[in-house]
């Protein structure tokens, strides 16, 4: 086994380091969060630090880093209020990569990545057409950390759009069926497989596999 | 494609509506989180809410539920100031799980479900031998989040374990060699395959694939 102390993360180079601490922590939720400003300029900036943080109510958190498209989508969320997030799929992980690329003011991720807006009832930030599991919020609360001037946000989901081939009899997203995809530290996509489903975990009692493929009707 | 809003989630079956919520954020890093009180007694409990903040210095993140085993956590942490997050892997996940049933008060995940500790220098958290990725962290912030009582906890990375077998040339920690699993909601977990690394994305250029497989010596 290789280890490494707190001296040695010290005196790493500082891109090795990057990736290294990146990638340790696991597979990551990755989400394109749209956005949109007071001026009608529409964003698409990839976000792969999204956590789950209730269920009732539906809250979700992501970490905001300060500079570039992340700082951009924050002052769009802070004047607004709202933004969606949109899965990456196999058929769209390259186009969403592309829009971390660093875009001139005023040029949107949607157009310049060949991305669609859509927009539903009165919702004001843009969803991104070509996802297929698309969750719409509203801003929560937003946490400034400022050890290293990163913010985390969380907002309440007041809109999901997926189809509805994915939903399994009880709730369960089929996240591979619909083909999103994990991401490994900053640029390694993964497709995945299930390996099964686990029943409520009990003292005493051996784990039982569940067999919930059914979907809803 | 199906749609629901606030209201629909409102009036939703309390368990389908937990299931859809926890598996629609999409793929969760999954993590044995491995803590030890005053009286020496261990704890494991399994912690699907991490996440990156930032890598120098290097900063986890992760939501504790206030209530069971995660609240047992959170008093260990509180206790003592560190804790230790151990990979689930393709060989263990079956008793990771195990882990989150409800032990009795003095009865230890550790050797209830098959887990070995293991202690690296003066390092008073316990590590899982049966992970090959594991970090030990120092808690770094607590914020309390009073809309559903849950706290955030942000450590910082002091310890790095790790088959060496699974660093690349430029840091990146191979996660699916590792056999490192993904979870969707609460209960399904995954096994993953790359897709391919992206290189660093520039404005103008399409995407172009990285070939990093390289090991480190």
């Amino acid at each position: 086994m290789k280890s490494f102390n707190s001296a040695d993360l010290q005196n790493m180079e500082q891109r090795f380091r990057s990736t290294l601490i990146n990638s340790i922590s696991g597979f990551k939720s990755l989400q394109m969060v749209g956005t949109i400003n007071q001026r009608a300029i529409t964003n698409i900036a990839l976000f792969n630090s999204i956590f789950h943080v209730g269920s009732h109510p539906p809250f979700i958190g992501m970490v905001v880093r300060p500079e570039g498209d992340q700082h951009e989508t924050l002052k769009n969320i802070l004047e607004l209020g709202v933004y969606t997030l949109n899965n990456v799929n196999e058929d769209n992980y390259i186009a969403a990569h592309q829009t971390s690329a660093r875009y001139l003011t005023g040029e949107s991720e949607f157009t310049e990545c060949g991305f669609t807006e859509e927009y539903v009832d009165d919702f004001k930030a843009p969803f991104v057409k070509e996802s297929n599991i698309k969750l719409g919020l509203e801003l929560v609360e937003t946490i400034p950390f400022p050890k290293n001037g990163t913010t985390i946000i969380i907002g309440e989901v007041k809109h999901i759009i997926l189809d509805e081939q994915f939903i399994c009899a009880d709730g369960y997203v089929d996240l591979a069926e619909a083909k999103s995809v994990t991401v490994a530290g900053l640029d390694a996509y993964h497709q995945t497989q299930l390996l099964g489903r686990l029943a409520y975990a009990k003292r005493g009692k051996q784990p039982e596999f569940l067999n919930v493929n059914e979907k809803e009707k």
